[in-house]
């Protein structure tokens, strides 16, 4: 067995090198889920992932938790706290943001989205996008979605992550009025059978609008950096 | 325990008397369901019913079943076998069916609904409605909901069973427009996670309509029967 | 693709005049679903709703919520609140509420359920209907149904509400007893499977009994308002 | 280990004497599920059984398998196949089946039903009890309960099969009315959501009713086992 | 549709003078299902039944409720409250409570069962039964189900109440010792998939061992008054 | 109500001019879902589309339905079946397919998951794409991805499809190598529990790996046409 | 971009040798699972892999499956069909298996249950070990496990595959007497509530038992293969 | 029936000698799950195992249950709190723990599974077993697993323990590395659909890396147990 042992190793070593530069291999920075970890962790990732790459992003961040790094962090970095997002931005006083030319549209069905989407707008942003947010337009008003659509046609937005709990419809109707990709995020509003998301979520995959895809209940993170990496190769190209 | 045993008995007794007027104490006639049953049970039900009544229906009638009812029923009634709907209905050749004025809408997304659609007709046909039917007026094509909205609000229907699967919307979006009460039907039509009806019974349950609501999947005598209900209370309120 | 581009926008620009007389074209006042909202979004959207319609209604308010609307708009508005059922009424001082003449009947199985059931009550009476409630008539205690069903035959009751939890056999057992549509509400209340309201709402849409149809787990506001659709249809033809 | 090894086989060792009188230990005499095993499989098991017990059962017995039974067994056993039960019981010529006093209902609540509850009244019956059947008894035409509950108490039967697919409610009902221990069997009986037993074992989970205890859907062998159970302790105590 | 109604009438009026001898009829005395209701609710229903029926039982009962029970209800009434059990009994100072002779045995697996199996302990113990209870044998350890075994055996109990959580593999295990039915109770203990009971539930519904039936989780009460109603039943036989 | 109404139809007579443009409208064909469907049902609507726009696509299409379409439409139009991807699209033997510069690749983990990833390979291909396929890559021999990864960055692929049943790792994994979006298709390959597809739909939902987003089980369609709808729209911004 | 992206070709040019010595990396040989793929298929990788590593094994073959390996690769290779527990394995002429000198128990509960463990047993046996069979050792007849546990205590087998269905104690039972590793396999077997191995897979994630591992319902492969590894492991150490 | 009892008593009688030697009878100590006990009852079952077998294992300690032991317990024994692994461990002073030479590995995906990471270990050191821990090499930085099966092959170790959440994947990978039996812990890390542990338990069952066996979700003691069970094998079989 030793050859094998021996060329597993080998193989393995090459992996060594592959990690130190995953922007630029995957086009999304990495983000640190601050649920479920202290703020003194959530703290060190974000000082040390600042450090490395010049800014750094947290998500599913407290209350507590924010004001924890801001008092550790504050005089390092300038340190951006959204409240309705629950995210927190760290960047190096000497960092200077790129911004790409993507330009994404968020939208929301309610004032309980609210916090899904401004997680996908900052997300967005960071990643040097332009965004545009247009939140209340759930499906009842059908006519608020004027607005939205107009801006998505004429900025020549490239791709829109749409938020909706409940029964989840609002991603299909948006999707079948604008030519860009749209990223359904089921958020987890909602009650009884089908609540917490699980509606909006199954809807969202039964939906025969083709060109929405769909990331996990509540994953504005996701969505927004799905978003924002189509609008990148978009605006690269246009560059070309 | 002599005194609770004859209490119980006396009182049971009372129930006997109950049962014999069903269609007036409810205001819905009895049906067959014909599923899970022999072609000659249904066939000997659909006898005694019609016998009693006057007239009967079946549903989830299937092809084998419909035959051998025509081939031993209809030289004693007049026997109809809508094969979409998968109904048969059986009349004495001396019975004269009572229009009631009472008028009903049927909606339905697309061609693989229609077979719960047309069962849900022909119940509130056989309760003496009018029935005014739109079928493939899916949400993706929304323009084509014009005509029956149109008709429902010109014509004063009084009730409107939808039919919709997949991720189910067409409900709650028809309820939006129009000032009458609409009752849902989830078809068992999509596929993977949420298929089989269940997304569309979900997002029907967690839609913002009020004034929507739903019968189980594929459920369309529940829905008809429903509709025909609030349509002839309607009719003879006119009336009074 | 400009002409696709200022078509969408053209016909979107329709849209704009479609949402300014909601109740007028759905018989049903919009309502604000309080839970996951803050007590000061609550208070604002009531605010703006009851000038512009004259009365507004918020379902799942928290006491601390009914405290901060009773605080801040008591001095401008009559305002209501509904502590069992969790609801707020706000309406201008110099509002006149119509009375429609419809008549609903709300039943409820046991002291749990009574929140839902006032729910529904305090919904339909909104919605200008006279609301007569039986609770405490579970199917154990089936002769406690007899008052029930002597007012709804009595009293030409158009629907009734019905609301139980556990095995939810009620409502089946209430349509079985009187011509008039029933709407279901499974209440959360259960334990162990099938526990909060899954049980009841499976049991309902298995139930045999038609004209029984149903909306989602202690969604009394739903079943309110449908209720009210109904009755108030069956007032306005009796006016005819 | 030695010791540790030795002891274990030591006590195992006393297994061997357990299994030999099954029926004095538990009451009630091994059956073969027949379902999944072949026509040859479940043959040889009557064969063996019958020879060392007088008689054996089969349940879930296809008609293919209960004619091979028949062409290899009935030259050497009393064969009885129950077609609607789809049960095979066979018997030594020379076996004088014992009849225990015990009394035992089984009320069934469509004609759907009837392969269940009769796979519980074989069992009940070769197990020596009188049984007392009483099918089509559906919630929905509760007078039809008279002759049962009567009956029930006036030859004093000690237990109740009740079998109910749907909304399953029918267990509830009966304990309710009668002073003896219930043994609801949900039947798979039932379409869309909560079909195929679930909602009928959810309920009857659900039920406010003490004395209604379940078994899996379907299991009318186990359901008719358990009541022929407590109806032999009544008849065995009566002659004490 | 007068004759209907007055018919309709008629028969519920009927109805009224069945629910006065709940305990003749079905043999279990009523409960108060303390969860979800107020101290103060709880307290006024025992007051109320203990007047009627001599004593009376709440379940479920938090220790905030037991001691408001005892400041209103104390000086009135014998007050009783099992605190691991969580039940209160109540009984009128003048009361005699009567012994049937009936023998139930209550199993419990582990110190977290408990609750669930004192639950059950009292509700026999209320309906009249001697209860032996044997705590802590679970299967890991089968040796100890010696003792239960043999007391059941000597004693000639009747009935046996078997508490488990986890795999719930003990009622099987007890139900192939002993020749009386055995009731399961899962109890929600367990962790992961499968946990709170469920898989519990899901095995002994599952189990090969006919004359094992099960109630819901944690339905202590249940089992206890099935095991009783069971007990109860050999005792009046011995003594007729 | 009569202004109510008639600005309703007013509005609702603006859609009527929306839908006849839809491609350009949302970028997409329209497709035909031919599960479900008759033959006849299926070749008319492909002659109707094909009439209209050109060319047409139907997916999960039987082989009875295909030599039905080829039957009645071959002469007609050129008729191509895709067997493994179980599609086929008509085309009007004068149009000219557009190519637009769009480059998708698609990858598929083994020879179960070949339909769906030859679904959404056509679909890219009818949408003007040009299509890169890597299939046989699964997790297991990861080595397998140098080719599909060095091609996708070599040829400047603007999305990937990446199809996979049982444990569905396959797409985060090539996510992480690669800085295109990723739209992973769960198949319906696996069994026991989390098969048909479950395991790998939540794995995907799960996986840490942003710029992965979802499609339901086995919609090849669907993850075809996002992903050329994104490679449509850099293509695009190239040539600006 | 160019530094990263050339990195990303070095590194996974890496991979390419890692994945040719499969078996002595992973220390279990490659196999094929039939189902889902064509005769044509299984017998093409079948003949590809036996010519690499001198014999390969295919599970889940179906009978017609089964005839065409035996028709096309009868002549170059020995093939062995083993019908119940449905493999195939192929082995060139002139190969000599090797054996290790590892020791594995198979236990198993019924006769629905043969096919998963045969499945295990020749999975263990193809990787060299001795195996040991014991089939029909349910938990009904506890004293049926004298025997496995006599032979795995004295002839020093290391570890055990046991296959249960229903309620799936048997892996608990059997790990609570043997001092080795025990991999329990649920079989799909069962019925009702907690069916096809769900009820089984549950109690055995559930289970108490330390040292009982768990795989998916019926993969007989994956168990064999673990306990082969355990077992050649310990047979490896022997040798040192 | 006397026979067959007095047989069943005899039988049972030697039940009693077996439970005494449990950790040679299994391999394994007896351990405490905290969870759902007092800390009364946890400190008292640690103190009597202690005295009897030398030390005892308590996990899911809380906080305040281990300043409880500490308080009580530390006096007379050495007890050690593994915070972050949330257990206990307890020793007669005079205890000498023995080093069996079995070797394992602990490997988790992130921060949030270090507390099920550290239960296993600290299990299978109770059990004697070195244990090399390798933590934070999550699948999305692949290279962090060169260390990890570096060791694993130069330490010729036996057995390994990978814990992961969200969607999974590791054990399959590590599994694919290495040639030992990997024991998968699925932790519930995770959100939304199929969070809580549910869709890495799913994934991990379904992966195709045969040698791969999965414990409950958060199950570190019973993997820990397992590890260490096959790890002593194999040092025992090296000694001999």
């Amino acid at each position: 067995m030793p050859d094998s042992k021996s060329e597993s190793l080998a193989t393995l070593d090459q992996f060594a090198r592959l990690d130190t530069q995953r922007r630029e291999r995957t086009g999304i920075p990495e983000a640190i889920f601050a649920e479920g970890k202290t703020p003194e962790q959530v703290s060190h990732m974000l000082d040390v992932l600042t450090e490395k790459a010049g800014f750094a992003l947290a998500t599913r961040v407290s209350e507590m938790c924010a004001e924890h790094i801001n008092d550790h962090l504050s005089s390092k970095f300038f340190v951006t706290h959204n409240r309705t997002g629950r995210t927190v931005v760290t960047m190096r006083k000497n960092y200077e943001p790129k911004s790409t030319g993507g330009k994404v549209a968020v939208l929301a069905a309610g004032t309980s989205d609210l916090s899904v989407a401004e997680e996908a707008r900052v997300t967005a942003e960071v990643m040097g996008c332009e965004v545009f947010t247009f939140y209340d337009v759930g499906v009842a008003g059908i006519h608020r979605l004027v607005k939205p659509v107009e801006t998505i046609l004429q900025k020549d937005i490239s791709s829109a992550v749409v938020v909706a709990g409940m029964e989840g419809a609002l991603p299909s109707v948006v999707r079948g009025l604008v030519p860009i990709p749209v990223i359904g995020v089921p958020s987890s509003v909602g009650y009884g059978y089908g609540g917490k998301g699980e509606a909006a979520l199954m809807s969202m995959l039964q939906s025969c609008s083709p060109g929405l895809t769909v990331v996990n209940i509540d994953n504005g993170f996701g969505a927004g950096a799905t978003a924002a990496l189509v609008a990148n190769q978009v605006a690269a190209a246009k560059m070309k």
